[in-house]
């Protein structure tokens, strides 16, 4: 793949609440890597093949950053039910089945083939405790086009033995196992995962630390998803003023480190993220769906944190994100309708932003379509809606977060590799 | 059309959280009137032709009592504006198009067939001022097969002359011609439509309530959408304690009555709708989208008042009323957290019974698929979709207010007719 020119309306997010916008223009890459947007082709890339998109948009692709693999079968179910029953009645023996290596072979196939054509490039991942199926699971996302990272769940106490949950000696071994594994994938790789902190034992998130810090790995987990957890967690570990210090105090809280929902982080929470640099994971679909509550996004974005989006399938319902883009605007108006009108509400750029740039971030990339990024891209046609007026390019993009055209997505490009064509 | 028999998984809602359900069970209608839901089919029918769906179910198809037409262009557009902004730069400048007839012919013959494509049989709808564009609003409805009431818009100060405003005289004048123009539609009948309070002056509404009396016509309108409009409902009716008695002051408050929003009607409102008998429209995608507020529907159904939903596009940004239903149970789920965790959430059967019966009821139908109901029914698909156990009819069901699979909707009736089969 040596060059490859996509020509139509680009539009990208360079910064929170900006969108950059280059009609008729060039995005441009070489060997996968971004070169550049230009409003005109330049002189050196004369005679290279164009893939003319018309009037199309060409969009980043999306970064999901929690979700839970296994319980992609369940999506949509059981949404009335409690946490609780909702894990007993639902999750757990759903993620029991991935015992099954030809069950997991089928639903991650599936699986990895609606990412990519709802325009998800890169994820994090959850797993379940299963080392075959996570293999399998790396697999089927490496083969369909999917980047990003996946973890093997650990779980080693509070689960539901023997289906869900290890000894100590087994998860540990399991790990490494699997870290030996999993080495030849060359666009999906391996993220540490302690499910959260109930889960695990002292001497798991021990082990988990060191781990990540001898082999340079990052950490996914869960962090004041809810109040009940929450005081969970401090009756678990007296010893840490907050649930964040049980990830710190082993190691498990730094620069690569994504904590999903963060809805009930408090000011002390929330500057402990911002000081390490741990990136938060808004996950607005679930967090309503099981009454968990409405994370104050827009407090964490002023105060400098990072925060991108997740569609933590199945506690969320969507697993497109432009769904879930939507869903968290939505979110942050629920948010500024909760705080009495005090707090703004998330644009559709900054929505977009959430949704694409601030994801891909987590994985070195710069926002927008700035050179040097892998090509990470999407075409999305929406000629068959109406335009009540003429539209900008910015309209457009607004729309489609929120109505698109039947068979919108056209095409859609994978860390430089086109992954999906329409016309296919 | 003397018989219809479809014969499915048949599940339908008798009572707001109940669901009946009869697998394998047999439809029949006869001239479009239902006449039972029958586990073997009876005797008397034997001989005739049955449309069998297989395991496929056979619901309720839906009744939207709150949508803008005329807004449908912008549906998804401008989100991020507030109320005035978002009327002035798209709201207006959309509906003042519908002077044109064929923009308004093109425009809503798509409409209707959206309506029907996503399973919505009955409306209660806005159209603009335009009464030729009403005219062809009706006539578009009933080609594609969706029933109900169509209003024209009567507003006649407050408005953007002279694209929407008209005289008062001409208001009344151009009603009274509409009324005439629009008595052979079958399927389709004329609903008075003040747009609301502000947007008519007393003379106006006097009049509409005058003729909604004499014609027995039913009435629309929006009630308690947002706090400003209330303060400026208050200043314009200072005889008026509250929003509700300038309706019930002119007549245009009874059992015939629908009311959109009711996001701050307090108790006092709220007594004044049950005792008249005033369907409440509950909105929830709009009421989020401009950050109205709220709604307190769990209070209302508790307090027996009726409630029925509303896509209300372009405010909702959904036309689809699975999504609305999926909106209304995340909207209670937000009011829960709103209330402190005081209140209970609506679950998947309540707001099926919501988007179906309650607003069937509005047209005189008893709940659920009643002998003597006209057939309004739809046929949805969902082998596509994974089972990660044997799944219930109520589990499936609930999943596919959430999840669909591609194509999912089969067949629809409406009043008896089959007005869409995904074969054809």
């Amino acid at each position: 793949m040596p060059i490859t020119i996509i020509k139509g309306t680009i539009v990208s997010a360079p910064a929170l609440g900006e969108l950059e916008i280059t009609e008729n223009g060039y995005l441009v890459s070489e060997d996968g890597i971004i070169t550049g947007v230009f409003p005109a082709l330049p002189e050196r890339y004369a005679g290279a093949e164009v893939e003319d998109c018309g009037d199309a948009l060409i969009l980043q692709s999306f970064a999901d950053l929690h979700l839970h693999a296994p319980q992609y079968p369940m999506l949509g179910m059981g949404m009335d039910l409690p946490l609780l029953d909702w894990l007993n009645a639902y999750t757990f023996p759903t993620e029991a089945r991935f015992a099954d290596p030809d069950y997991a072979r089928e639903v991650y196939r599936r699986l990895a083939r609606e990412l990519i054509e709802g325009g998800t490039t890169r994820v994090c991942m959850f797993s379940s405790l299963h080392r075959e199926a996570t293999l399998i699971l790396m697999e089927e996302l490496e083969r369909a086009g999917v980047t990003g990272y996946v973890g093997k769940v650990n779980m080693d106490r509070n689960g539901l033995p023997p289906v869900l949950q290890e000894e100590t000696e087994e998860s540990k071994r399991e790990t490494l196992l699997w870290l030996d594994q999993c080495r030849d994938f060359r666009h999906i790789k391996p993220i540490l995962t302690p499910r959260f902190t109930p889960s695990c034992t002292d001497g798991l998130l021990d082990f988990l630390g060191k781990l990540a810090a001898e082999r340079g790995l990052p950490v996914q987990s869960h962090l004041s998803e809810n109040t009940g957890e929450i005081a969970w967690v401090k009756e678990l570990h007296p010893d840490c003023g907050q649930y964040w210090e049980t990830y710190a105090k082993y190691g498990l809280w730094n620069g690569r480190t994504l904590m999903a929902h963060c809805v009930w982080s408090d000011g002390r929470e929330r500057a402990a993220m911002r000081e390490a640099g741990v990136t938060v994971v808004h996950c607005p679909d679930s967090n309503q769906n099981i009454c968990s509550g409405v994370a104050p996004v827009r407090a964490m974005l002023k105060e400098g944190l990072k925060v991108a989006l997740g569609s933590d399938i199945a506690g969320g319902d969507h697993l497109n994100m432009f769904d879930v883009t939507a869903a968290a605007i939505r979110a942050s108006k629920a948010r500024r309708i909760l705080d009495d009108w005090g707090t703004d509400f998330l644009t559709v750029a900054e929505g977009w932003y959430l949704g694409t740039s601030a994801g891909a971030a987590f994985f070195g990339e710069r926002p927008g379509f700035a050179p040097g990024n892998p090509l990470h891209a999407l075409v999305l046609e929406d000629r068959d809606l109406p335009r009540p007026h003429p539209m900008t390019p910015q309209e457009r993009l607004e729309r489609c977060v929120y109505r698109r055209q039947k068979n919108a997505l056209r095409a859609v490009w994978s860390a430089g590799r086109k992954v999906y064509s329409a016309e296919l």
